[in-house]
């Protein structure tokens, strides 16, 4: 189709974790594929092949000289799905070349997860598992006065972005009222999810399950404190997805050693959790490490949704997989992930 | 609104577990309520109450001469839901009273929990939290290497009575291709439901994830066998919610054992379990012990399903929200109750 | 299968219009069919053949002497989908004796027209086709002075049988708040299908779009007058989708006239509707000669069912698809269909 | 919240017409509103404002040298939602100013009229009606002899942008197979929506009811023809909503007057249609006054869409609800609106 050169630069993942062999060869046809999988390709190279290049799958650092260079670079997918600030993503803009990450990719398996987790927490599936391994199971209504019905709970989440809205239909059959905190929206879009726009005040005392999915930003970190878990109701479910850092990880212990609330957590403060950690040994707490969103489909989703954005820009075609790196947004959000990994 | 004695003989259950008080307020509303919760109603009791009785809610004994003298019986709402022999159903049809039980109260509490359990067996997660605990965990990639995707796997239900299909209804957002053995439902009603009819070894051999619903008649104890286990998939996931009796138990454990499958158990052929029980310390099983049916909300909507009915019958109507005692199907069934507990 | 008789005895309907070629084979298996399509099957005919029956399927009359003699019968299916008091239904039930209709048939095809009927009115699609065709059309904003938006406007359904499930079902994408008013019913029904009950009144004065599905018994004739449509807001749809004679017919002709409503109606006091009759001529009318059940697929659907159920009763199973004659509604309910034809 | 102004040129809209009461109070506390409705602001004043403008609701000439005076500029919603040549797009992204329109605001309705004007073909309905007019209609099975369900029909939809994708939803409950033709989308998308991708060729000769909501390019004017309409299975229902120039209009006219296909029809080579257009007398067709977007609710919804966005732009966060100008698309699309009005 195209003449040009894709530069290939996935580190610290690699084409045949992102791709399978039907994605892989589409991706083939787009042009001719420079890939340099066991190190970054160095700038030696990347300078060498700007000129021709069409599109860059990675990470690689690109200041504005370099794009004044790289006349035939149409876009940059980000595969590692977190933008960095090796771009100057302002230059790209006026350029016309699209910079992108698919890290939407991510979003079902993490909501998928979260709603598994939450009927845990609700009904007790892994305490209970727990208990019968040390014989201290109980039958019938007497294993059931700690739980709840997930059905028909209130629940809030904190972030409506792919990821919430992903939760938000897999949670539809439960018929849930569901309060959304997410202030980067206007309450038009959170209507139209069948969600009600909430105070993050309202959202946590009236809210029998709280799923976080928040990004982190300069502004937001720790924002979920001792005063918002005291805001909860008396066993609630606080499902903690995305990002650790929005959170005062030791107000939420805090919370859950008391048996205020139960917890479910995905992300920690430091990964991996020391060995000593009390966490380990918390009643009410249901421990994930990091896990939900890194399953092989994921990345095999990243690749696919990679590609098809490629082909289309190369068509001349405006992408609609990928998110677009937005600079105004881009400058909010601190050197971490955005999405969820 | 009615003159008649409503005769309350519950256990084992009470009128506190199974009505709030509204539910309550409504049912006193029916007639001059006569209760026994500490003790079944005595034969006395009942003889001299009958002939005056409009409704009984329990599972009193009402052989062909007791109904002779109960004039003006025109329902019994079996509130333990379990149609036992020591009613003359055939009596009742012929004198058009109504036998009803509001067994499918529990099919919600269990469908969730079974959403719960297939997802906790599909991404590890209960299994992942015993890991965190002892030290072991895994993080992102290579927490997943034995993990599937529940959005999208093949589904096989074995039983599609109330439980089943609250069950699809939970989990169309994950689009499965869902499958249904139920040898005593035709196809249209199958594929009413959006599912594929299938014969049980087609079933077996093409689903990732297998729900076990089917009630236990004369025919059909045991009939999940090391045959039917050995034609799942390697590292499926078998639901065993109702009945024991169905499946051959060890060998359930043994394909579980060798790794074949993975399962969740709600249901034991011995309750409780003994202390010994190997099954406490097996890996690739989920334990729950018999937990997901017995939940306040659930006996409560026993209540209000009963009353519900109780005000139709009473104003000549047919009930709406309870099953019919049918004879014919009533034979098919053994001792043990019909519906989950 | 079985070497009983099957007695089909199907007018005013026959078997080539209510079975597909695979249905008929499948009939075929069940026993030796007997069949009189031409006439009505003789006395002599039936009494000769009863004592071999297992089945009937057609509106046989079936006096409790006749029952006496027909002790192989198990089932009788009415193929015409109006329960007639040719039957002495209290004698089958003692019997154990299947008295069903596959009346459900009729519901989703009126379903469909229904809602393509109030998207009619609200958006004037059918009085709109009818300006062009006089060049009285007028464009955009202009052509919208008297239209609303079917999508969430509060609609009410006055019956919520079969055929107002299924409607519900089919407007659900809307997001319609929907009240039911339906005195046979207990509320726990009507919410679990996402609807508020409602009074009649209530019903009448805050909806949009009215649909009427009710059955009509020897109390509610006439019952929606000129009372009931002074209640309604201006301008609101009003679809009479099943029976003519819950509405005071004149009544409602005059809130149409008038402008206070618009109106669809399917069902009318005399069919055909008189060469002369008025309604021909309104506006503010969309008119339908009792024509959105009768389908070619709704007849098929008819011996699907009937089918189906047959298979299981000569199996031992309850019927599935069907719905039975209650001996106790039956006699509410006039002689004129219960179902919609 | 701001110290800008707001220029407001919004002809042909007005303010009244595009926000209710509420939206305008929101605009109103977003800066300082200078508005210009009798008449497009002059040049003069556009020129004086400009300097301290932040946000533009209009289609105003935006040159570069006038975007070079705007130093404040941060978003021109183009309420007439349709882009225009008379911005310079590609000096906008340079400068970071979003140019929007909430051309999507159309969708809904147009969408909602489409199902229903496909319920129509299917079932006959405005055919019916008019039949009933001249006392020429048919009752019950004898009226169906040409109709359709359209529950269950094989559906095709080209173009599958915000009207596609609402339809798409809004059917279903009827559970249509729906293939999609649309060369600027992947079939990942696709995909997403529970539909098939399939080349135009295919969805034709499989659709038993065609949708049409193209937008129209320099490429694919008249790319549905008499070989198009031929290839279309006898009696299928063909429904052209957007835009008359993706079709051979005489063509279609063809395959509907000798009964090959039905079709519904809202937009026009030349509007009005001129008195004595034969159109005006065809059987087969259903008309409609390019009035299916235009409603009161539709225009409402721009303005809401556009206040919403504004306030998101003005607190520095990415707008939700308007579709971006894509200048490499922009120029692919001809000077008549894309969106339907």
């Amino acid at each position: 189709m195209s003449e040009g050169i894709i530069l290939v630069d996935p580190l610290p993942r690699t084409l045949d974790l992102i791709m399978e062999p039907d994605v892989r060869a589409r991706l083939e046809k787009l042009g001719r594929l420079v890939i340099s999988e066991d190190a970054p390709m160095s700038d030696a190279e990347v300078d060498d092949l700007l000129p021709e290049t069409v599109l860059i799958f990675g990470q690689t650092a690109l200041p504005r000289e370099r794009l004044d260079r790289a006349r035939k670079l149409k876009g940059v997918i980000n595969v590692e799905t977190n933008f960095l600030p090796n771009i100057d993503y302002q230059a790209c803009q006026e350029r016309g070349i699209w910079v992108l990450t698919p890290g939407s990719a991510f979003a079902a398996p993490v909501a998928e997860a979260a709603i598994g987790m939450a009927i845990d927490l609700a009904r007790g599936i892994t305490a209970a598992d727990r208990d019968f391994r040390t014989g201290a199971e109980q039958y019938g209504l007497a294993a059931n006065t700690e739980t709840f019905r997930f059905h028909g709970a209130p629940v809030g989440i904190i972030g409506l972005g792919d990821l919430g809205k992903t939760l938000r239909d897999y949670i539809r059959p439960f018929r849930n009222k569901v309060k959304v905190f997410d202030p980067w929206l206007p309450d038009e879009i959170i209507e139209r999810h069948d969600c009600q726009p909430a105070s993050l005040d309202e959202l946590l005392s009236t809210s029998q399950v709280v799923f976080v999915f928040a990004a982190v930003t300069g502004e937001n970190q720790g924002f979920l404190g001792s005063r918002e878990f005291a805001l909860m109701k008396k066993g609630a479910a606080f499902l903690l997805m995305s990002r650790a850092a929005v959170v005062d990880f030791p107000a939420m212990l805090d919370a859950v050693r008391s048996g205020h609330i139960r917890a479910a957590v995905d992300v920690f403060p430091e990964e991996p959790v020391p060995a000593d950690d009390p966490v380990r040994k918390m009643e009410g707490l249901l421990l994930s490490a990091h896990r939900t969103g890194g399953t092989v489909d994921a990345l095999f989703s990243i690749g696919r949704m990679a590609v098809a954005d490629a082909e289309l820009i190369l068509r001349g075609l405006p992408p609609q997989l990928c998110r677009r790196a937005d600079p105004a947004l881009a400058s909010r959000l601190r050197s971490k992930p955005v999405s969820v990994t």
